[in-house]
């Protein structure tokens, strides 16, 4: 796809990201390690171009999801940069571990037998990360799990990482926040006496970084939309402008009517790109810093939008509109969406041009 | 990706879709043919593999929304296949369709002076569809537009189709029908005076079709999403299942209690997948049959269902649950999730393992 065949532009600020990571590890202090959670693509915006760049800024360590995640990152990372796969490791993907490097974090008993089961058949001690469940109820070993592991150590595992996940990190006065740090601590203590090599510890994403007490921290910090903050802008073009007379109603079941005349923009952006039918009538965009409102609903391949209050002339110079981006922050058009800013990142469209800058 | 590796498994049903298609075309009768939209890389289906069992079955003429889409299904299509490009010609894409024997949608006055200009330069007449507006307000000539061109009709062009776009047709009572139909009759009038050599008429899209009244199925019926109803389904990997004690929260934000204790499991897909963030506490998926509700937030990589009612032992033999397909049907989902089936499947994920069946 050339520029001029495309609808949309997706800019990414790879030097923004870069400053993210390092105003986060400044931020943590040099007790906390900050690594980079690149699951999703790196949350829709291509893994491969923001890997080396974060490397570059000084991160070692990294996660992704699944395990076909990591090979892709593997490929455009330097030996020494540590990749672990949150999802574990799925049937009959072992070797992919071995051959690329890659430490799996597992989550239930069986995964940490079969993992140490590898690592007998295969006579050699393999690296390893546990997830425990402090409250969050979605993956990890619970307290049982923990003291039967403590009881009965596979010898084939070497533990460098125990990591958890917070649930509120976003509400910081939420009492389950102190509540998962107690139970954390309280699992690491156990596995402390049953793993005497030691491990380093995990309890903070995004929002935990931001949480007042460093205690959240521990060794190693693992920020995903922290990374991204002010580093995205999308851009549509305009296809036509057209005047529309009173009483018009305009899109898919005439949701909106024109009560004057008034000025209308069609742009090339649309749910199918992963802009949310949900900002029918409710989201905007901007001209050179101008807003306008959307109208109607959203199509798959195009949204319209009021432009009657921006100098004509003024707009047609204008060949492209701010989708997310200065005047159009993601946050906001992911509140007016009924949503977070994380789902609408993952959801951009492969249909974009991308725009990579440093 | 290898199987192992995905969290979750698409399956599209080629044949279902091609038989799709037939029946399309068996109700509308020999008087209409069905053309195939397929923008959005076919609704995130994959358009390279649609296509070519479009064509299989019958089917001669295909839109896209954008040149790029066009071009990659033209390399999958013999050459008597006729592929329309909605989005007309962006500027600086001229070459791209003679290049790949594309046809644009026109939309817009300056558009068709474009084209017209350049087959003056090239000393050709080049093919052109007319896209009229009838009441959508979206894309298209309104009727001062279509005046000019009937005044002035421009030589360069073989206008072969002209077409527009019902806003109101999955709302068969709604009066803007008919309304949008008197409109474009009027238009085709004035525009078939202007163009003694003729073009054809094409009007309804997937809901148009299946309006009563074939006066709306014109000369071309243009279905999308009715193509691929029954021929979707999606599974995800099961990653944990845990028992859970009364009192305990669940996932981001905590925003489910246990009652009573429970069972659950933990699934390999989220909102990074295209799973919407809205279904929380309300989807549901099914295992073998049987349901199990969505339990707390949707997370980028993983959901959590409540599988208490679900017999343990059979539980454990269900590597995979059903998402969307034949208990969970996508349309039925969508209206869970305050959307509809098109935004679900043009979110579909790249991340999936995809099989086609024929």
């Amino acid at each position: 796809m050339t520029p001029e065949q495309a609808g949309a532009f997706l800019t990414v600020d790879l030097k923004k990201i870069a400053d993210n990571w390092k105003k986060l590890q400044a931020r943590v202090g040099e007790k906390t390690q900050v690594a980079a959670v690149l699951k999703t693509d790196a949350y829709g915006l291509d893994a491969k171009k923001i890997a080396p760049a974060l490397y570059r800024a000084g991160c070692r360590i990294f996660f992704t999801a699944y395990v076909f995640e990591a090979v892709e990152i593997r490929q455009v990372l330097p030996a020494d940069a540590r990749i672990y796969v949150l999802h574990g490791v799925l049937a009959h993907t072992e070797l992919d571990f071995l051959k690329y490097d890659l430490i799996p974090v597992l989550s239930t008993p069986r995964q940490v037998a079969d993992w140490n089961h590898l690592g007998h058949k295969e006579n050699r001690i393999l690296p390893a990360a546990l997830h425990i469940d402090t409250g969050m109820t979605r993956l990890g070993l619970n307290e049982k799990n923990v003291d039967d592991f403590c009881a009965n150590v596979p010898p084939y595992l070497d533990v460098s990482l125990v990591i958890s996940h917070l649930a509120c990190a976003d509400d910081p006065e939420n009492a389950k926040n102190e509540d998962q740090l107690h139970r954390f601590d309280s699992l690491c203590a156990k596995l402390r006496q049953a793993l005497p090599n030691g491990f380093k510890e995990s309890l903070s994403a995004s929002d935990g970084v931001h949480l007042e007490n460093k205690s959240f921290y521990k060794d190693i910090a693992r920020p995903g939309i922290a990374l991204y903050d002010g580093a995205v802008s999308l851009e549509a073009k305009v296809l036509q402008i057209q005047d529309v007379e009173a009483g018009h109603t305009i899109g898919y079941g005439a949701t909106h009517t024109f009560s004057d005349k008034a000025r209308v923009a069609t742009l090339a952006i649309g749910y199918g790109d992963g802009y949310p039918r949900s900002l029918a009538n409710k989201g905007y965009v901007a001209f050179n810093g101008l807003k306008a409102p959307i109208v109607g609903r959203i199509s798959m391949d195009l949204i319209t939008v009021d432009v009657t209050d921006i100098d004509l002339k003024e707009l047609r110079q204008i060949p492209t509109a701010e989708i997310f981006g200065q005047h159009c922050p993601i946050k906001e058009i992911a509140k007016l969406a009924g949503t977070i800013d994380y789902e609408l990142l993952t959801n951009l469209s492969k249909r974009f041009y991308r725009i990579y800058t440093d």
